[in-house]
């Protein structure tokens, strides 16, 4: 079958994530090592079914790899979700003569693509982009080391002006349904608590912390706080009832938002991205199709997108105990 | 009088910014360069009061210049500003011997150091350091430049975003009563509009500018609002306005909050840090008196309270002017 | 004679500098806000030699105000130094249709487009765009805030490696025949001794001040050295020479080197861009021709190149001074 | 034996990296979790052997995690190479009553702890710190994330000289005997090839490289090396043999030297730092010894010294296959 095909198209969809321009790059370059055409898609699914596209060839994507964003664009595709607009797509693709895909996004990206190459017989790859790293099939996803990175850097600054007035802040990350950045940028930003989804640490227990941490010396205080964290109040809130039960805390809100997107992303996510596409290229190449690429204990792997989707993705509740002692 | 001077203390009082370490180092520095001795107050004219302090020789603020935040710490002093307040303090700089004070901060820091001194008699030199830039009597306060800097890099995470998603951002920035960080990060983010304090654009030419982005063919825009902005909404409202006006936009909203604070300080605000506090503690050895220093056309000149304070200092009108152009 | 100018040719020079982009920018969007055409030369005056040229709609120039380098690249032309490469590039502008001329670059860049302009009566316009700041007609060009920065915070993390290891850095930054970036930078970042172009410190001061530096209780040394110091000796050579008389310090060299050119540009250098050039096309408009445009005590204002050029840009003593006080 | 360990002491050994001083906050909070005492050597072994320690209690490492360097300070022990040497420091830890020590450094380290906890039946426990990355016993090294960082944002701004001017840069980073470094930001950096010491690519196959680099339409090209390399050429006669058979090339050298070792250290830096410290004080604490701390397939896990230092820790040769692709 590998040899049947002749172009490749990539997208990326979802929200979008940093190392994602690297990973086009990668497809971009892959595809003309083994002198196959590229073809990029514009917002992910719905510029597949516009047929908006553009050729990608080893020129195309030159000096991307260090920049944020991406150059294809993303979108959510409310018509792909529908059988007709998987058929405009699939009629696009014939029509540019497209053999196969490399899906750049996350759970919903998968998803999708899984439906439309039973449909329609497409053989596509899923690469898992997104902040997150909410992806059973893989270990990191792309963009979430440099997330991690913006996410403690602007800690570290709010951290300075913390000290420097001897506050409580309490800082919303990204994160609807899972902790991984709250957490990780929690433990690398010295946070004295960590608020995700995956773990209620309930009201009582987190104002006992803050006093706690109070009494140990602490003259300034960071709660890092998940979107989506489980007290079922958000971060406004939870500063109020906290300025109402501990009277004598100074306390301020950052909600870090869509910065937690952009920016040049990270060494590993660069070198992260560039690995799964180049496999994924080999992959569709080898005759493969309907799997995701991710890196596991450290090498590139095929999941089934079964597999790679089904099971969550847990978190590591070694950290939140690091986390515990080491706010001391 | 000059001779009279062996013991200066410094203090950092107000809002923190960058620099203000380069600040307390150069003070501490200078002093040491000159043979007398520099005492340090901690959390602004609190611990002047409660005589909380801290002996600054030229060793204890090594590696200080690159850091964010105020080793002394800032605090506003509602005791301060009463006369028995201020009548301990100076009874606290009699018992430590202190002869004089650099006072690092802002307006509100000035006033307050003027009055304390003519009440006292003690000479005070003080120095702008407030992310603000809105000191009649230099041309720029310690910290703005940084300020600007990671608000340009935070803008440009975003754009990052906005791109990829052809989105509209609000973008909140610091800046209550002055425009001055709106106006400037906005021109060097590529903002397509900024709103101020000091000039109501008006909702009506805010949605009409939008719209005109679009007609030429901006995928995405950026708009950069003052905390203070004259248009009488938050940043939260106007964006409702805008989606409820403008409906085909995807609107988000980030406020980019207390990271703008905190960093660590850019060359020119280290370089302007220690001219100016050589420059103070020169002029208090000098016999000079109840003056701020600043940087005026490029040179370090000291100006009266009275001047400094008076009268506005003008935002810069010509770069809403430049903005406009270079939003075409 | 405005109303003649319908076509704005613009073109980076010599060495490259971080806001260049923002000035092809602004002197697109500004082209395109007063209806007139603007095209871009490739690789300075050798592309208008050849005639290799782009057009720069307000759209080609999107997202660059936040790149280092420049789209147009940049080279020194040996050809444009004869009068038969400048005819060639003369009939070239009157085949192409352009009608003035922005030139982005440093003194060599002013000289080459003066006599051009002289002797084909073609209106150029220069806007000082070199990391060297060593240009009279302005207080500072684009790109050498940025490289400032670039300096100090490389500087910063040797820093951190010198202090753990109780080390002497000789640290080498660019400037040939200017001290500017050694200086400032070496204020910025605490050296504790500067060597500059315009200052013969000498070997033996240099020794003498390195030993009461660790009399002193410092237990690292930062030298920052400028590439064309007086001394005489290149930086390895200094670092020798101290290694063979200071016996029981452990020197070290870096060569800062290229990476002081690139980088995405500071918002100081951003807006300063910004403004250089929409003035530069304004000037165009209003028939001013042969003038540099520079930043002067805060001001935009046009310099003729004989004034801009001839006189040293004297560096700040007083930094001199600042440096030996707070290196203390 | 685990109740016995009342008192661990800390070092830092070798070249630093950043990280370090996560690693030992982690072990001074773990410590004060635990309810034991923390003592911190200065300057690696010496400072065992000259007795030079502090206490380090939960307070005394605030805010440390996001800075570079160490706290402690590093360096190389000649004295602790002799028998004598170890006797000395083997008697201050009973003089002063530390019970138990943590080790962070690279290989040297591990080697002279092993050899000491063996003579003196003092338990040890290595963490790997060093940006070298070349520790069988762990995937990834303290300080390694970081200094990837460091290059390929250094070579991001070279990039941005190189393409403006059409230039070939030879870029030198760290690694002596490992090519980590150079392999992964090579990659990260998109560089158009990479020496390591472990691969001899030869001089003939660079040449044809750069040859086809230059037919294939790159204009600029990096080649990133490593201090290692195989070639058996330093950096600058690699440029001038390249200079010498390629004559219209405009090649360049930058040597990024000791600005790698420095610098905030990443969140994967700081998290790994955190967790690989807090199991080594609980490794300890349940009476294990002579083992390092590593992280493998993404847990935390002892390995005897023997074990984790033995055998090649094997740069991954799929990085070099996946550069050869896309530098396309």
């Amino acid at each position: 079958m590998a040899r049947e095909i002749r172009t490749i198209g990539v997208l990326t969809s979802g929200g979008d994530a940093p190392g994602m321009n690297a990973a086009i790059r990668a497809v971009a370059r892959a595809s003309a090592y083994y002198n196959i055409k590229c073809v990029g898609f514009y917002r992910g699914y719905q510029g597949m079914i516009e047929g908006d596209h553009c050729v990608l060839n080893a020129r195309s994507v030159r000096n991307i790899i260090s920049t944020g964003g991406t150059i294809l664009k993303s979108a959510r595709s409310k018509e792909f979700m529908t059988y007709e607009g998987r058929k405009k797509a699939a009629d696009k693709l014939s029509e540019i003569g497209v053999d196969a895909l490399v899906l750049i996004g996350g759970d919903g990206t998968f998803r999708g693509g899984q439906t439309f190459s039973e449909e329609f017989n497409i053989p596509v790859i899923g690469v898992p982009g997104t902040i997150d790293n909410d992806i059973a099939g893989t270990n990191f996803t792309i963009g979430y080391d440099t997330a991690l990175n913006t996410v403690i850097s602007a800690i570290d600054k709010i951290r300075d002006t913390a000290s420097s007035h001897n506050r409580l802040f309490f800082i919303e990350v990204m994160g609807r349904d899972a902790g991984f950045i709250a957490l990780n940028s929690g433990v690398g930003a010295g946070a004295e608590e960590i608020l995700i989804p995956e773990e209620d640490l309930g009201l009582d227990r987190l104002l006992e912390s803050l006093r706690r941490s109070k009494r140990s010396g602490k003259s300034s205080s960071i709660v890092v706080v998940s979107e989506g964290d489980k007290i079922g109040k958000n971060v406004y809130e939870l500063a109020d009832y906290v300025t109402e039960n501990l009277p004598n805390y100074d306390v301020r809100v950052t909600v870090l938002g869509h910065m937690q997107r952009g920016g040049s992303p990270s060494c590993f996510d660069r070198t992260l991205a560039s690995r799964l596409c180049v496999k994924a290229v080999e992959l569709l190449l080898d005759g493969e199709k309907n799997v995701m690429v991710g890196i596991l204990n450290n090498e590139i792997k095929a999941t089934s997108f079964e597999e790679g989707l089904k099971e969550e993705h847990g978190i590591n509740k070694e950290l939140l105990r690091i986390s515990d002692i080491l706010s001391t």
